[in-house]
């Protein structure tokens, strides 16, 4: 199967634009993602599941089921500007390959709805954090880059990895514009006052009027469901490996 | 080949309900499949072979071979009741990649045949287990849920590795309704105990009324079956293998 | 690409039978099949790489290139027995994956060819191993593995590791018959004694009445290719591993 | 997605010929391909993305972003000569899976293009190299041996890696004809004087002409373009990871 979007819905869309917020450094991406959909009241259009994601099942407390899972929202904006996509999930890929699959996968479907713009949102891991973190930026093209410097944002120095990276340059690829915006965590914990300033650089650049109120409580979501799912631990943890081969027996 | 399924009849059933047995946590699930043939006289209408089993073969005592592989049964009921497709094998797939494909194959192939339902079971590893041991549960839905919390299983609390859990995963994703029984085992060895009380609740569930009195037996046969694949083994060693870690938290 | 495979000629054979001859323990099979392939003059039609080879080639001493490559070969018998297809090769995949891929295309295409039978070679390895070797023997089914005893053989008690496993297995699946002839070896060379008696018994299966004079030859020659690739070499080695990254700077 | 080629023309060609230039042992190919691209000004017509480059994106000085890529460039000969396509990139993939997928997809395009020659340069590891470097040649076939044999190089003895070896291999499968030169290198820097002196060989062979007085530019541009990738860093370190073994020895 490799990876399996179910799509429950195909919106009409206004130029969309894409905001992928994946469970990343500082888990910054994914508050922000989380949060965007609970203020926006986004529809959710589409499941992803992938090989590439861990192999169980999670319970609730109720004793339902959450599965490794990635899904698509949208929001149709009244005031005419364009129209957002918004990129959940529980995880990335586990493989390098998986990533590359997913993002292709996900990059088809969006382009398929008139998708030209991606945005990717990612926490930038730094040894000390001041109480407000600088914002980084990098972006496919001079144009951009210039419309996100002027939001009051640094030119990011070094790697950026993960699905964060990969949908910059798999988009500059396919012709797409976008940026990515990086900003100082320390990384270990889900970020709510990095994903704040994150938001509000977002904010600006899409016009939203976002109301950051509740930020908080989405981190402390976002920090329950990474739990559950043993991504928070793996942050803490310094080398939780797991087997590769029979790992149904435990 | 990835997944190869070599169909000997396509059966017409009646709102059939998958029921997976494969080794795993005890081997609950994979004694309780192959007692359920035994015992129903199941007939065989499917061959899985995959590229993530292991590529060797085994013996027998008078020189015959047996390999890695999955099988489906089916048993239609004269009750009027619903059918059964029954999923067994002598291994799961080695790799997270294949343990994905291998239970999107089937599927596939099982709803295609018109079933709407899965159930899967497995093994609850603990330290200590009392004569009598306890069974959880976990469904894809509430409705799911209180029929089988009826039947005086408790709400399962963690995670549910291996195809027991993305079965009832993947089958959510399809709109399939579904549960996971997950007996409490020390999960050493091939656990006639638990698997008589899985069944039991299995058995009330589908009201089936099948014989457990040769239950041992047939945890013998398991035994016998595993052990020619080394799978036994693998349960009483301690020794792991790695897999891919979260390679995007740096 | 998985696998390729380039076809020459697509012969018109009679109830053609495939014996397998890739590179494993003791190099019994590998001589085997070049033995055969020489004193036969059989016909290569098709040549097969595989994305689960090395990646790399050698060179020959008058600077030509050899790549990691199965062939296969076909002997049409002039006196109305069944004809013969010969898998010959410098390698087997590096991944259980890629042994699955390979040997399912080869049987694609074999059975295309109208082939209904397989035959492994394979040496079982032990500490010591008398100057007259045994030969064991596992099957499909009964009929074949009574066809196979009558000439002298063993019942194999163990694994069959490989494409010789694999073939049977796949073969089984696919409804072929089949056995594995697996004589004893040290494995720690190419055994040509252990080659010559396995292949007089594969003489006698098959009525060809080959020379055995020159196997010896064969032996080294087969010797110095797989020194050429290194594969000698790793069994010697206690422990060789390659890197999987960037292995392309040395 | 495995590998995305994004074609931007397709140009119509003279009888080309392929030149692989990507990073490897010195750096040598790499080097190459880029100063001919540049001094030819060669037209990039497509670009490649593999599942199994990195994951990452990283950034330059002005705050945009380049990723783990692959090119196809190609130059029009006016003296009626045979064109040429330039196969540029940072990097090679990661995998041997990938390595094959990548080379077979770049060999598929090309040939479309009516290419039947393909050349791939690379380092010769050497603990010592004199101030005049030996080229080293290995050939699909005793012709072309001869051609380059006669601009002064020496029969290759040895492994060709990566996808030097791969190109040269995977077109012998394919019918093409082809060569490798090999330079003596340290291997541990890009190499701008083994890389002039492999160019002088490749000049003289394609009748080109180039003008190397800028090669020491090119080199440094070469360093830093892999630096940012961590690439050059790599060859430094002496940690290795493992790949598969042959794993059908027991």
């Amino acid at each position: 199967m490799v990876c399996r979007i179910e799509i429950i819905e195909k919106p009409q869309l206004n130029d969309p634009i894409l905001i992928e917020g994946l469970p990343g450094i500082g888990f910054v991406a994914n508050i922000a993602a989380l949060h965007l959909i609970g203020e926006l009241k986004a529809t959710c259009f589409a499941e992803i599941a992938s090989a590439s994601f861990q192999d169980f099942a999670v319970t609730t407390e109720s004793g339902g089921t959450r599965s490794p899972m990635n899904e698509l929202y949208y929001y149709k904006r009244s005031d005419g500007g364009r129209d957002l996509i918004i990129w959940y999930g529980n995880t990335q890929a586990l493989t390098t390959f998986g990533q590359y699959e997913l993002c292709g996968k996900v990059l088809d479907l969006v382009q398929e709805l008139g998708c030209r713009c991606v945005i990717s949102i990612g926490g930038f891991k730094k040894e000390e954090v001041p109480a407000v973190p600088a914002i980084y930026c990098a972006a496919t093209d001079e144009e951009t880059m210039k419309e996100v410097m002027d939001l009051g944002t640094k030119v990011m120095m070094g790697h950026i990895f993960g699905i964060a990276g990969l949908l910059i340059g798999l988009g500059k690829l396919r012709r797409l514009k976008g940026f990515s915006l990086l900003v100082e965590t320390l990384g270990m914990y889900p970020d709510a006052n990095a994903t704040r300033h994150g938001l509000s650089v977002l904010d600006k650049y899409l016009g939203l009027d976002v109301d950051l109120s509740k930020l908080d409580a989405t981190a402390d979501q976002t920090k329950k469901v990474l739990e559950s799912f043993g991504l928070i631990k793996n942050v803490a943890e310094e080398k939780k490996k797991e087997e590769q081969q029979m790992r149904w027996f435990i």
